[in-house]
């Protein structure tokens, strides 16, 4: 069996990279290794896998003992496992209006899961326990959707990022109340790296009772888990990954990507870089005259407002979205694999749009 | 960036292998090393990558010009986006009672798509339209759930094809009820094999409106695609993809697998030696006395019926499962990566076993 | 305020009666005068109302000092909200294939509960142990869906009764399973009339967990209600009816008929007298020659076997159903307002035009 | 058959009412009338009878030629099955925040419809153009669920009504961007009243694709009717009805029912004299010094703010509701059956509460 000619299946310039999404970004050479060492041989499906076993003791010493790990796809299916894992049928999830399982996942929580979302608005994308009592009532009225839930994003979808107090804070309050706690961490490595603080402190020791854990957006190819911290507060989970069609079957290749991006803290590095790139592009644009950055930069994301007709002869040369296009205001991503040149680069094109 | 060392990494013996699934396997190393290829640089996430452009071309030079594939993550969510493009919120599915959407999706047709499965006792897995009028009538009585499409199985669970022949009968019986068809082709490549006939033929050239096309068993880390045949039979894929949860943001790595295995017909290649093994194992057990195989062998899968306590000696040694407990039956899959080695060792096991 | 003119409005004939179906039948001048008397003044909406509240005590009086009632619209709602009750989300249903649930309601189990129903067939409508065997297993395995509760009807959709034994050892049955046990009661009534038992007997007293208890068949205008009689086996009821569109605001109408049911045991009245109508009935058809009655008569359907001509002059003169068209199947109901007369009258034309 | 006698079945003083709400109110004695009209003999059920052929004449009479009515059992199973209408399986729903379906509901459009609901802030009730505008775009976004269908009330939730020009601008601008309106009728007959214009005038005739019209607030037992108007808008209404579990066995009951509500303009009837009654209400409040009417009382809404301990002590004497607590906002509903009295007699006592 010799491999395929390169030339001839290569459909991409492995070169470019732009500042669309940290999902634009491939694997990160750690974690192809450990797909390859994964590869071989005969290893029981559906979780049953030394790869997956391995994982537990991995997210047992960064999340406590009491920790346990379901590798899913992706992370809508994360989010709608763990939620559907803390509500009943009648359940409803509090959360930020700017959520991303409230914008981004296509009705995929009310649709699949059944879920009711309570929104709320949240200017730069974190709850307060003030936010949450707008929709923390009416436990007892059939007519409303029992709110049964908390859930945040850490960092949020503005890039803006809870500290551990913050984060205390809500779960106390949302348990004060019988609610229960989700974080959804898709980004959680970036918001521990800037806060400098164990993935742990920002979670469990905070209160957190169920967690949606990324790695695709921080060097994996694809996968992430659900990972329960409470026992006691979840249902179920074996069936409930199934039947929402997350189950991978050759699983040792979901968690050994896990792993490797916890072994020698590459899950740190990668998204210290991210951030560390963000910084340097949002100092950069703050020197640019017209150009506003909008929120804390915390994490891997830069939001700016600029002249509508500047961005889009800027998104011919590096792809990028509107974040609200009627404002003029993008958003720009910073990955693992995102270089001072390519922020540089960037930034000198920023300037010469700006210019002309 | 040093790759791991092999040894603290690998938690599995990569030379060990049995015939409980063809979901034990691991990857083949073409479909690594495209894996490989397209790593680098960044590519537009969610399928407006290069390898997904290609790949709509690779599906058309296999399934015909109106052919347009839509990958997702595993089979269940190949059959439910699948099934929820043919039917409306009404809609029912004609199946065979042994189909893997009514048997081993945990209701996830059900809960997901809000589909009622309508299921037909099936003695070799087969449909015929004998057996879809038991179920195909009242699409007018709205207390019935309305037949609007019927799913087969190319292999089917137990291991058996349909001709050419069988396909297009069961199409144009299907299409004269204004019913679609829907195929399971999670196993369609070993199926082309054994009938050495393109899988076009199987599929659309037969009358078949939607397909789910299987990667997982013939090879690849994770992957399968909902290939839409008939554009006017179905409704909407994008949105329904993601809310089913299959939508995949690095989907190049899906996309690149699938154009590996299409590839110098790694597919071909794969499916038709996992196939051989069977026929290799099969003949093995049939010269044991006291052990009966079940049905016609024509794809990777022999199931037989044995002594329960040879059956349990001799899942200490090779793992495999029961397919009915109590009546002695079991399944044995043999997969891209079995050995003629393999096989002769696990009969000479069956052997050992069957004289104690 | 002045009553209409009768003439006017009356756009039907209060004097014709067939023989197609208990839900043909309008209203028991009892059931109407108690919603009239219910009438006038406010009542708190949505069961807060005195009427609901005297519910609960009759419902007590017949199924003992646990149970509780919530009134809902109609049967379909009934069964969907008490199954949801017994179920998690990743819970399946054992029922016989000729279940109303699976047959008739437009597959609103799977579409409103995500419910899987694992189905057995059923010659005579009834489940046994044996039968239930063939779906009960498989509770720790995530590929299939838990089964959690077995449902049966009493009577069947066949007409068919079981004894309390029956009832009793499918619990017991069950419950040694750690299943629940759901007991569809639309016509509870016609078989505990038939069987000289309480409602208990059959219910509660034979370990039945939860029970849909049907009044619209038995001479109510419209109304049923989940009966909770294992309150340590059912979640939260209330917010499952509304979440389920099955909450009536001005529930007094609701409640006040089925407590006209139970007044002067007008229940047992009304449906003693459909069984022996449906006796006279059988009795008649069984001196017909060439007509085959089909299962044991137990309530207050009889189902028929005669040439399908026969049977389409029939209907030209007595609205009824064919059960299996293909077959000649037929069934024929009688109700609370049947007359001996119209029996008769029946009898008579089946013979004319048997004669033909 | 001896009727029941009156003294010991009825539980409730039929001279008491209240201002909690027009669905503690009874049922009106032309429509008892028609049901008992309609009683007697039998009639097809499930829709084919005689009283829901005559019902379709009487809609289209009031709707046009185009419409069609299929009566259900109560505004929430109306709103959800005419917005599946409406909707694909991705489609969402723009609606103000504090529409009916969105807070009172208990999340039954998203848990049985599998409909996302987009909601904007409407602060008297009402929505705009440019208020849809806030989430009427990504309709190419598969991450986001698809805007197809506006939902308004009329009258809101808050007692204010659109004119007819105001609900022609919305269908425009809806239609305009490829979306349907829905209109939540179940007070449509007040804002009728109070605008003296037909109610085609407000539905049909300006545009809406598809009504929920209710009859329970204005003086019905119960039902409503899901009223389709523009029949090239909606699919199939028939299956989506029953699997929604909204299909009356019975139906001549709620037909018969609504036709009493158009006879002879009862239903305007009905509905004025509760608007009068909120007018007296609501111009006796304003004298009350202390007490702030909240929004325009052009229904039979009055909404006020006041001390929260005279609500309090007022709650004591007569039933109602708080609509925002912690505000000290309350709502006083007056119904059909409310006399001139009963407002006297309340608002003295509001006067006594406040003079403590």
């Amino acid at each position: 069996m010799n491999p395929p000619k390169t030339d001839a299946r290569r459909h991409h310039d492995p070169e470019v990279r732009g500042f669309a999404s940290d999902n634009y970004s491939g694997v990160h050479p750690e974690v192809l290794a450990a797909l390859t060492l994964a590869n071989g041989g005969h290893q029981v499906a559906y979780g049953e896998d030394a790869y997956t076993e391995n994982l537990q003791q991995v997210i047992r010493s960064h999340f406590g003992p009491t920790a346990e790990a379901f590798p899913v796809f992706n992370g809508t299916g994360a989010n709608v496992v763990a939620l559907q894992a803390v509500t009943d049928r009648w359940g409803a999830v509090i959360c930020a209006e700017s959520a991303h399982i409230n914008v981004d996942e296509c009705g995929a929580p009310e649709r699949v899961g059944g879920l009711k979302l309570l929104t709320v608005p949240a200017p730069d994308g974190k709850l307060t326990p003030e936010l949450i009592d707008r929709q923390a009532y009416g436990w007892d009225d059939e007519h409303r959707a029992m709110p049964q839930v908390v859930s945040i994003a850490q960092a949020t979808e503005l890039g803006t990022v809870y500290t551990p107090e913050e984060i205390r804070a809500l779960c106390e309050h949302a348990h004060a109340h019988g609610m229960k706690v989700h974080l959804d961490g898709s980004r959680l490595a970036n918001a521990a790296a800037t806060l400098n603080v164990p993935m742990r402190t920002l979670t469990n020791a905070a209160g957190v009772d169920i967690l949606s854990l990324g790695g695709t957006k921080n060097g994996a190819m694809f996968g992430e888990a659900v990972v329960v911290l409470n026992q006691d507060a979840v249902s179920h989970m074996k069936h409930l990954r199934k039947l929402s069609m997350q189950l991978a079957s050759k699983m040792r290749f979901v968690s050994v990507q896990l792993e490797a991006l916890f072994a020698r803290d590459l899950w740190l590095r990668n998204a210290g870089h991210a951030n560390e790139m963000a910084q340097r592009l949002a100092e950069g644009v703050r020197a640019v005259h017209g150009v506003e950055v909008l929120y804390p930069v915390q994490v891997n994301a830069v939001f700016a407002r600029l002249p509508h007709d500047v961005s889009e002869r800027l998104q011919k040369r590096f792809r990028f979205y509107f974040w609200d296009e009627a404002a003029g205001d993008v958003r720009w991503m910073c990955g693992f694999d995102t270089t001072e040149d390519d922020v540089d680069a960037f930034l000198a094109a920023l300037k010469e749009e700006m210019a002309r």
